[in-house]
């Protein structure tokens, strides 16, 4: 299994070989899989922001000042940055769209189809809006099941990986006008390739053994 | 990129074919792949229950009654169920215990190392403690990072999945005495091969266009 080794040789990239980019083709395929993450009743309750100029990184690297000043590296020496953004509603307009974008793809033989869908995906909003409360919570969660997504397959194509959740939310969110968009950012991650310094790339992984992490029923 | 095209016919599965079980070494694979997921600073805040026996499988369906029995024929009918559970909270034995693996695994070759590691970690910990006050939902973040690794590693295996949100969280955890050892029940995944009543094997994937999701700097 591939991605198994795959998996257990990727690890988070503390310094980047800022002469080294990734292939446009690799990040065209990777933002393909970002955006054919699974979500919840196919919510998809996020965007992406993707740097890959200079300049668009020196606008990320604002998230990484003062305490988060570690990761600004990480960010301007990379190859391409992406910005995960989760929604900040469920807005009937994004509902309607994810309906209309469904019944252009053809899922929807019958009205029936299309009319279980929207309850269905109405259903759970409703769950996490008024009785769980926790729809921000609920939305981002998709964002990490998407982040999972891009890591896995970032380690499958061989290019290093760093996710930061050490950034400014509040910076991002004005810098970018994300808020006027109705999102947030959430966790970002760099793309590149090792550089000489990074410290993390010699050193085993580590995961608490299978018999504390599984119960067999 | 066999990945993206995994991805890409990748659904969830509505009804499996109860007579066909997915290999034993592949599903150790899958777990292997689910126990290396990242986590934020190797936080590892979960737990994860495999059901693959009829009784084991029933213990879970308890989390599919009432409002949610559309969900029992996908636990029962399926080769294996897992049901991802998240700690309850980041206790001082469970970050001891992270520090100690690292330690056994050789991550730490100087003191600082290991000091520096623990001070990062307990850092964040107390930022979602005490700042953001979302410990259990970063926690949880974390089990949907796993979550999105485990389906993208089914779908590479030409194994077929069903995520649910759908279960009843209290029942479960009841069941298993989840609370009693300091967790709740998230997410399950059902795995096994699509059955001929599985409407959605049929139906094209949708996802929002890329010029929706995408914003380039």
């Amino acid at each position: 299994m591939n991605l198994l080794a795959a998996a257990k040789t990727r690890y988070a990239t503390k310094a980047y070989d800022p002469a080294r980019k990734v292939p446009q083709e690799t990040i065209d395929g990777l933002l393909e899989l970002l955006r054919h993450s699974p979500s919840s009743v196919n919510s998809q309750p996020w965007h992406f922001v993707v740097a890959s100029s200079d300049a668009g990184k020196e606008r990320l690297a604002k998230g990484a000042q003062g305490n988060f000043s570690y990761n600004a590296p990480k960010i301007r020496d990379a190859s391409y940055v992406i910005l995960l953004c989760a929604s900040v509603d469920m807005t009937p307009e994004h509902l309607e769209a994810l309906l209309e974008q469904e019944a252009r793809d053809g899922r929807f033989a019958k009205p029936e189809a299309r009319a279980g869908q929207q309850a269905t995906r109405n259903g759970y909003v409703t769950l996490h809006r008024y009785e769980y409360k926790d729809l921000q919570h609920w939305m981002e969660k998709q964002v990490y099941l998407a982040l999972g997504t891009l890591l896995l397959g970032a380690a499958a194509e061989g290019i290093d990986a760093t996710p930061m959740e050490g950034i400014d939310h509040r910076a991002l969110d004005l810098e970018l006008g994300l808020r006027e968009q109705g999102l947030t950012s959430v966790v970002m991650v760099s793309l590149g390739y090792r550089g000489e310094a990074d410290f993390n790339a010699g050193l085993p992984k580590s995961r608490l053994p299978a018999e504390t992490v599984f119960t067999y029923l």
